[in-house]
């Protein structure tokens, strides 16, 4: 694993009065599903379903799809190391820079050797002549969408390629995606999925996998039982039944990343970078992103991700995840106020 | 992983009205941990710490041991999974009859071979030449615990042969186990350990590895991040400043299953075998455990656990943990009722 993931507010000794170091948006109304989880709280004093069933056969009826096509996971890193682990046999390439738990699952069951010049998106689909070629899409950290049509024709193309998509962030973009109903009709094609993301319960570790029920098979094999916790399954049954919970209103996060983007990019010897999404990369021309990140969190309780330690990035790289526009200006009138040498 | 494990009342439509079928005692009064999650509800919207090291330090703590020595789990069953990948290049034997999962998760590892004749626990210790030696005390299903010095012996003879001992019921017998103060000190031992069956809160996945550093070093190197949810990390730090949550008379619970043993004992057709623990396997002289525990469910709303599927058993067997007094009287006179042709 590698260190220093986001949310890492328990490193510093006071208290973070803004957080925009996760890719999750925390302004979401989730007391309806609280209140349901604190009545439904003794459903820790039984196991869970050792296969949760229950809980894939009412994801596939919202998704319209089989339940064979359907594994949940505990949280979507579960989902990671699932797939690299049903999948030892061949090679994994990953597009970089990207999340760092598909070179850490892959690494883990010896099938990922990084490139001397790491694969990157922006060739995609003319180089992806791989084994199992791996893809957030939504790009963490960067914001990028592939274009629809290029994937599909990447995978008609490529029938020996495995792909598998994280699609941990679609519900973040406006950018077209495949679905999981279109995804399950390929059999080289596996999309991984986080229930928490968009709901904002990352505590809770809840996360599934979509695909053509042979490869599903495959992933369920090594999945061992009761992964899943009993509140984790409640909050998914839940969800299923009530997909309108924590309205999000994604056109005005996604006007209001924008924003927040141009107003970071117009702070001298900073750059940020566009993004699809409600996250995206910024730059420090001269400075370190840990020595910023620090100074943030110390100064003015303001915690941003240091992105220097994805592959691919350098020491003056920060992931920015934007919040409500009060938070969002708090975070470029301090980052004004970093001097300027640093920079 | 084998079907059929217990705490299964959802396979049937009727509720249940007592369950013997999992091990867990779940006359515990949990509601000050149950408030305590309720009020810390809020601790989902957060990601938990990658590696749990706050729960860690703090059962390191209760432990007297070095946080260093303790890899908290998703569940005993994660340090069962951890365990057989980080020994993966190990060979494993298994003293039978145990619980199924030690055998499923090194098969997933492909260092599992069952031998022609199982290894029985009666055998310890003077065949234990194992690689590594997996063993369940008190043991799941039968109730056995080793005893502590011809353990001892056996570690101390077999310094190549590392021992797993699964320690999930050691709060459930007065028999002398072997401390985790104690087990660290030796390079071949790990112990497995659970918190939520003492707790009767199996739905919410906390378990934990005790052992040398060198030895967690190597676990914790297979363990995936975020694999404890959130409040899980909450009750388990409840727990460690308040031990004394649920308490249970173990003195009554263990002589309330001695009471329930021999009555089902005298029924004809019936034995129940001897237990230092608070569950143990009966047998059926002709009958099969699955169509009594079929009858038990539809006609009494009574759940057991059926143990034909535990490598070594046979169709006779069935596997009951003792509730209470009046419980136990509703399965004997249930039992008592079943047609002696099929006993």
């Amino acid at each position: 694993m590698i260190k220093g993931h986001g949310d890492d507010a328990y490193h510093f000794e006071r208290p973070m009065v803004a957080n925009f170091s996760s890719n999750v948006y925390s302004h979401v109304d989730m007391e309806p599903l609280k209140e349901h989880l604190r009545q439904r709280l003794d459903s820790v004093g039984h196991y869970p379903e050792p296969e949760p069933y229950t809980l894939e056969r009412a994801l596939a009826g919202r998704l319209g799809i089989h339940a064979a096509s359907v594994c949940v996971t505990n949280g979507a890193t579960e989902a990671i190391y699932l797939t690299a682990h049903a999948f030892q046999d061949r090679h994994s390439t990953i597009l970089a820079p990207t999340f760092s738990e598909y070179a850490d699952a892959c690494r883990l069951y010896a099938h990922y050797t990084p490139l001397e010049k790491p694969a990157k998106r922006s060739e995609m689909p003319d180089q992806v002549l791989h084994d199992v070629l791996w893809l957030c899409n939504p790009n963490n950290p960067t914001g990028g969408v592939i274009p629809k049509e290029q994937l599909v024709k990447a995978i008609e193309e490529n029938p020996e390629t495995m792909f598998v998509i994280d699609q941990s962030y679609g519900f973040f973009t406006k950018e077209e995606l495949l679905t999981a109903a279109e995804a399950v009709r390929y059999p080289n094609v596996i999309q991984l999925h986080s229930m928490t993301k968009r709901y904002a319960l990352p505590g809770l570790r809840l996360g599934y996998v979509t695909a053509n029920p042979t490869l599903i098979e495959r992933i369920r094999a090594v999945r061992m039982p009761w992964s899943v916790n009993a509140l984790a399954i409640e909050a998914g049954l839940y969800l299923c039944e009530h997909p309108e919970t924590g309205p999000i209103d994604l056109e005005a996060l996604l006007a209001e990343t924008q924003r927040l983007r141009k107003a970071l990019n117009a702070i001298p010897g900073l750059t940020a970078e566009p993004t699809q999404t409600h996250f995206f990369l910024c730059h420090l021309q001269k400075g370190r992103a840990a020595d910023l990140k620090r100074w943030l969190a110390k100064k003015h309780g303001i915690l941003i991700r240091d992105a220097s330690n994805f592959e691919g990035l350098d020491a003056g790289h920060f992931r920015i995840a934007a919040q409500t526009s009060e938070e969002n200006d708090l975070l470029t009138a301090a980052v004004q106020q970093y001097p300027e040498e640093h920079r």
